[in-house]
């Protein structure tokens, strides 16, 4: 399969390697890493193996990359205004196009420029950091969980799941993409913010009392929305909580991807991962008081992102 | 009037000073300052004025201080395990007790050791902070509002304002010190907690309209819950968050004790700013949910005060 990377962060590189690993034909858009990558290649430090790219196709624009099988997007959301221009030269009537970005809205911004029936949206559970440049760290987890933007279980999806897993990522192709993008957030929204906002990682915001009940007292209200949004079976509060409380458990130390924009200094995906789904939240009656604290905390001094309403 | 002042931060130090300047006998207990209070005396760079005091009796130990007709607290309240006995050296039948801390419990504190009747407290309306040792900086504003702890307008209270007065501090007494105390605490909830967490100044909040509209929100919050403590009247809502807005207009740049605090490391004034006030509003059937999340995001990493219910 002949695959285009546009957005080549922590996920976009992690996931090109694994399948370029498996013998697809990759081509990553870079721009931090290029001159390394070219000189280089692309080293993968991974707890399940680390492992080394020598030959790494690297182009500095979208149209170098050219048609593609299937166009894998891990771009920052905060970059989406510079989405469908990337996309574009990779698209021919046969491409599917993936989205792994965080949050709500990236799929229906593609289906504002391409073919509904094209596009795919996933979700990541992974723990991934950039190193240097020419350097990706994997630090735990991996799962994608995939599916239509029109839903239903389509053969394409499913063999897309397979095409991952037979490449090392644990996969899974599912009817109601929503409903993935909804439990995502039920881990993204109180983590992501909350690190963010206090510069805690996840494992010290869990052994402090108060913030882990107002991490629990989060997921409950984005569950009450989520359940709000024509999903395709409700998610079940106090179990899933539960779960997403011991999967956390096991990210010792971790730092969420929007606690590394703020240090770093980048802007953080705000829209998609608070504006979006606290809009959508409201319009279902459902509005998320406690989230909308923290997402007024954050985006003072954000320039980028749309305001609250 | 002979007057110890403990707790010789910006605000001890700025109203120390000017009690020193109009004629009463001060005397400070010093630990950052005191040998440079020693050396050079007290600089206070005031936007009313700046004064130099070459004489100032800094002491490192209360019992140096002895027996005084005023002590004048300005202690960190996350300090206050060692109020009891710093003020206990100072304190004879005939001393009153004036207490200008943040927030609540303070008098209560004091009143497990000393008689009610001795003490007062009051809410100083002051933007001043500490520079290089032996300097303070009066940024603005300084009014104080005193009252007797046991409440009623005292023969008392109404000489200490006026000897303030004449001392070149705005005061009034007021028989409702309780008023008092949550009056401040609508301007010191929002700011003080909301700059402390996002590293953001007053104006910078004030000027991005979602975290304006968070702190007139918590200030309603804040006022429903005080209209539930048997105040003598009612706060005014709509009337009072748009003066203190008005007031907080005029204090362009600044950064609140609490903020300050975080910056410099120190630990943060959250029992009486927070904590205290969350569990007399819970108590009352008015719980405060945005100030809770706020709170919550405080205290992680805060070892030093108690945990929110």
């Amino acid at each position: 399969m002949r695959i285009g990377v546009i957005g080549a962060g922590a996920l976009g590189l992690y996931y090109g390697a694994m399948l370029q690993k498996a013998g697809h034909d990759v081509a990553f858009l870079l721009r931090r890493d290029f001159t390394a990558i070219r000189q280089n290649g692309l080293k993968v430090f991974s707890f399940q193996g680390d492992f080394h790219l020598s030959q790494v196709v690297g182009c500095q624009s979208p149209a170098e990359i050219g048609p593609v099988d299937l166009v894998l997007i891990g771009l920052k959301t905060f970059a989406n205004q510079h989405l469908i221009d990337l996309v574009r030269p990779l698209v021919t009537e046969e491409t599917a196009i993936l989205t792994l970005q965080n949050g709500l809205g990236n799929e229906e911004l593609l289906a504002s420029a391409f073919k509904p029936e094209q596009i795919l949206g996933g979700v990541a559970f992974l723990c991934s950091n950039r190193g240097v440049p020419g350097e990706v760290h994997h630090l735990g987890e991996g799962r994608i969980q995939l599916g239509e933007y029109q839903g239903g279980l389509s053969a394409r999806s499913i063999a897309l799941a397979d095409s991952f897993r037979d490449a090392g990522i644990p996969c899974d192709a599912g009817e109601d993409l929503l409903s993935f993008r909804w439990q995502k957030l039920v881990w993204n929204i109180p983590f992501n913010g909350l690190c963010a906002l206090t510069g805690k990682t996840v494992t010290e915001l869990l052994d402090h009392q108060p913030t882990r009940q107002l991490i629990q007292s989060m997921m409950q209200e984005v569950i009450e929305a989520a359940n709000q949004q024509n999903l395709a079976s409700p998610i079940e509060g106090d179990i899933f909580i539960a779960k997403m409380l011991h999967l956390s458990a096991a990210m010792e130390g971790y730092q969420p991807s929007m606690m590394i924009d703020r240090q770093e200094g980048r802007p953080l995906e705000l829209d998609a991962i608070y504006k979006i789904p606290l809009d959508r939240a409201l319009s279902a009656g459902t509005p998320m008081a406690q989230v909308d604290v923290i997402y007024r905390c954050l985006s003072v001094g954000e320039t980028h992102s749309s305001s609250p309403a």
